[in-house]
Parts: C-alpha cells; structure tokens; sequence
C-alpha cells in the first residue's frame, strides 16, 4: 500500500498521475520528448534501456521493468539480455558508445558531479556527439526524478515480470503523452 | 566551460535550457506548476525552501542559490536563515510540519526507498496533508534531476550569491514558464 491515499489502485507511477493529474502532465511530457520523440541519434531502444539501467541502479523495481520491457520490444530482443546488461554492461553484446554513455549514466546516478572530462571524452572517442551526451545526461537525471517519486510514495508494483511485457507494445505505439500511462 | 558546446554561455540550467528547448518546455512546466502554481497547500517559499534544501544535500552551487535565493524573496528573510534551514533544519525557526517535510525530502535524496511510513506519520502529525506530502517527495525527486543535469554537463555558475538573490523578485514574478529562465 502507498505512503498516501491514492484513491485508485493503480500500481507504480500510474496510481501518482491519476492522483496528481497537474504534475503528471509536465511528467509525461519529460518522458515523452527524452524516451520517444524521433529527432534523436540514440534510438528509442537505447535511452529505454539507460533508462532501465539507471532504474535498476536506484534499485526501482516498477521502472525497472516498465523500461526494461520497453528496450526488449524495441530491440527485439529478450529480457535475458535486458538483465545482463543492466548487471555488467561491459560484457554485454551492446556497441562501444552505448557502453560509453551507460558510464556517464551510472556517473549520474551517483550525482551530477560524478560525470568526469574523461567519461565524456571517452563517450565522444566512441561516436556520441554532444546532443547524445546530453540527452544521456538529463535521461539517468530524469529516472532518478521517476525512481525516487515511485519508491519514495511507497507504490505497489506487479511482481509478474511478463505483466510489462506484455504491455509494451501498446505503450511504445501509444507513446507517454497524458492519459496513456494511465490505462 | 560546460562538458559539451552549448553555444551560448548562460550560466547553470539556463544555457542547457537553451541548448535543447524541447526538453526544457517539459522541465519548466514541471517547476511551474509544483514550485509556483496557486493551487497548493505548501507555501511558494516552503516549495522553493525543499528546492535549496535538496540542492544543497545534492552539493549543487547553481540550484541552491537560485532557490535559496527565491525562497529567501517568497519568505522576506536573509540568506543566513536560508543557510541555517540547510544546515540544521531541526534547529531552525521552521515549522514542525517544514521539519518534518524536510525530514523526508532529505530521504528522496538518499533514495525513494528510504522514506519510511515513520516519516510519513511524523508529517501527518504535524499536520501535514497527503497532498503536502506528495507534493514533498515530488519536489525533492525533482531537484535530483534539476541537480544532476546542471552539474552533470559541467555547466558555470556565477559565484557572487548576490546575483541570484538580485533576480529572485523577477523570476517570482515572470515564473518557470518556458523562456523565462532564458533571460
């Protein structure tokens, strides 16, 4: 049971943007222009899975998995590769700059002044131009906003892996414009 | 100098805000409407108070001013309260339910699994309502990604603290809305 009375029971973020409509609003949009918007480099595959990444370093569980499905569908991949990933990225079958911008990610999630000259020049030697710097930056800032908002009102999440699977696909068509979180 | 070419040199938030105005529509709706919107319980210089507070945990020089700064304006008080709140707020002339407020924004930074529903009740003792505390944890979860993103690209601040405190009347008055933060 969450922290307050949601008056709906509705797990993880979901239940707190029916409860605060205002702020899901201005949420949504963060979600929607950093994780969906086309005029990006990184593909939606890649900052859904920083996004997973960084979840799983604050240790989020309901982000975890929402993103973490939302990376598998868009790779198609499995959650296999998913989980190897978010637990040694090093190793994982994922390129050179990918490993370089979930460096400066988990630099982020420590705390802004975690991210050196070095990971950034290392991140620019792989093929990540300034924008995708950037927008890897305020995508490990904006989960530590989402992990934070979810745990910290001590939501409820579906334990059932296969429940964000399932949903992805409707979630990556309908985007995270107001109102499609909800459903 | 910032970690990437901003091509401009606004200091803090304000030149990445420039830098990428489609994410930054979404961030200042998002202070808007949970710093500065009517429709709220928390006073503005409680909210901007929670902001400074977390920004000063976060180490971050350019949100603390800026929302020590505002704070400081909304509650016609001098830095050095502001700077007392930050450093003690348990012995500051505070509120019991702000110090209880503060008590559980200073566990969102830490991590949204470190508010305990002991927190909660303390706040609810003190007459704090859910909405108060939501809009607490939200606030504190924001500043996480405010923080982040300012020190996390490097961005320069301006170190005479009475340049922030010179803006505050404006920026209380014009708000968050997108464009403001850019003057």
């Amino acid at each position: 049971m969450a922290h307050i009375d949601l008056h709906n029971d509705l797990p993880g973020i979901r239940g707190l943007m029916v409860y605060r409509p205002e702020t899901a609003k201005a949420l949504n949009a963060l979600a929607e222009v950093l994780l969906r918007d086309d005029n990006n480099t990184l593909s939606c595959g890649d900052r859904e899975l920083i996004g997973a990444y960084v979840s799983y370093l604050n240790d989020c569980f309901f982000c975890q998995q929402v993103h973490g499905a939302m990376a598998q569908h868009y790779m198609q991949c499995d959650m296999q590769f998913i989980d190897n990933v978010k637990q040694d990225f090093a190793a994982a079958s994922i390129s050179g700059k990918m490993k370089s911008l979930l460096g400066i990610a988990a630099a982020v999630q420590q705390g802004g002044k975690q991210v050196t000259q070095a990971l950034v020049e290392k991140a620019r030697e792989e093929g990540a131009t300034d924008r995708d710097i950037h927008d890897t930056v305020l995508i490990a800032a904006a989960f530590c906003i989402f992990n934070r908002y979810v745990d910290g009102l001590g939501t409820t999440a579906p334990a059932d892996r296969q429940f964000y699977i399932n949903r992805a696909p409707q979630r990556a068509e309908e985007g995270y414009a107001e109102g499609n979180l909800h459903r």
